[in-house]
C-alpha cells in the first residue's frame, strides 16, 4: 500500500501539521478512498475506464496512444495533488481512509512523488 | 450552511494562513460552489447521481448497498479535503462561494471533519 | 500561459514551502495537465464539454445561460484550488506539468486568484 510506503519515507511525523503530495506525472493522480476491501479498487478502475474511455472521438491527441489523453483527463478529474492532516505525530485520516496512487497509463514505469511537510 | 459552521468553530481566525478542511470519511466530499441559489445545490445532486449511478454493472462491491460504490467514486471525483487562503483575519474566497459539505449516502450519520490552520 | 504569469508575481520563491492558489470564482477551475502539446489542452475542454453538457434536462438552474450550471458543475470536479511544492526556490512540478486556469463559461471577463505561500 502506498500509503505506508509514504508513511516510512516520513516517520516520525511532527506532532502536528500538514502533509501534501504531488505525483509529478499528468497522467497519473493521488485520492483518497475506502482502504479495506479491494473490490473498490477494482471498480474505481472500471468506472474511471467507462466515464472517460479511450478512442473518445473527440481526442485529436492520439499519437502518444490511445490511453494517453484519457490519462490526462483522469488526471484533473481525480487530481494530481492531496494534503493530509497530520496530528498527534499521526496521519489524521478516518478508519476506513487510505491514499490511491492512480496509475492511468496501461504500462508506465515508476512515478514520482514530491512530500512535504509543514508545521 | 456549512461555511458559517465552520466559522465559528474557528474564529478568530489568524491575519493570514490557510485553513485546510478534511472530510474523514470516504463516501462524502467537500468543495468550493455557488451559495446564492439553493437551485445550484439541488442540480448538482441530479447531475452528481446521473454521471455516477447507482446500479452500474461494473459494480461488483455492492454488499454495502447500490449507494455505497457511487459515493466511493463521487468521493474521488469531487474531493474529500480543501485549502482555503485566510486574509485579513477573514476566508478569502470569491462573493459566491460557499464550501459544500457533500453527502453521498442516502443514509448517513454524522459526518466528522478534520480542521487544519498554518499561518 | 498562467504558469510563468503566476510565477512572475511571486519571484523570488523562497528555498522551500508550499505555493496554493486559489480561483475566486465558481465557474472557472485550476489544475495541473500536460504543458507541451497545445492539443491536449483542445481535447480536454472537448471532453469536458461531452461530458458535462449544457441543457441536460435535469438542470432547474438556467436563467444565467445554459453554460451557467455546466460551469458550476466543472468547478467542483476539476477543482478551484491547487497546492504546489516549492523546492530550490523553483515550483516543483514534473518535466511536463504546467498550470491551466479553466474558463468554463463562454463569456466571461478577467478572473481573480489568491496566491498564498507558506513556508
Amino acid at each position: 500500500m502506498i500509503t505506508s510506503y509514504i508513511l516510512k519515507k516520513l516517520l516520525p511525523l511532527p506532532e502536528k501539521g500538514l502533509l501534501h503530495i504531488l505525483v509529478k506525472h499528468t497522467s497519473a493522480g493521488i485520492t483518497l478512498n475506502e482502504n479495506a476491501d479491494p473490490d473498490v479498487r477494482a471498480d474505481f478502475e472500471s468506472f474511471m475506464n467507462k466515464l472517460i474511455p479511450e478512442n473518445d472521438p473527440v481526442f485529436t491527441h492520439t499519437i502518444e496512444g490511445s490511453d494517453d489523453m484519457p490519462a490526462h483527463l483522469k488526471s484533473s478529474v481525480i487530481g494530481s495533488e492531496i494534503t493530509i492532516p497530520i496530528s498527534g505525530q499521526r496521519l489524521n485520516l478516518g478508519i476506513w481512509q487510505g491514499i490511491y496512487l492512480c496509475e492511468f497509463r496501461n504500462n508506465a514505469s515508476g512515478r514520482r512523488l514530491v512530500l512535504t511537510i509543514l508545521c
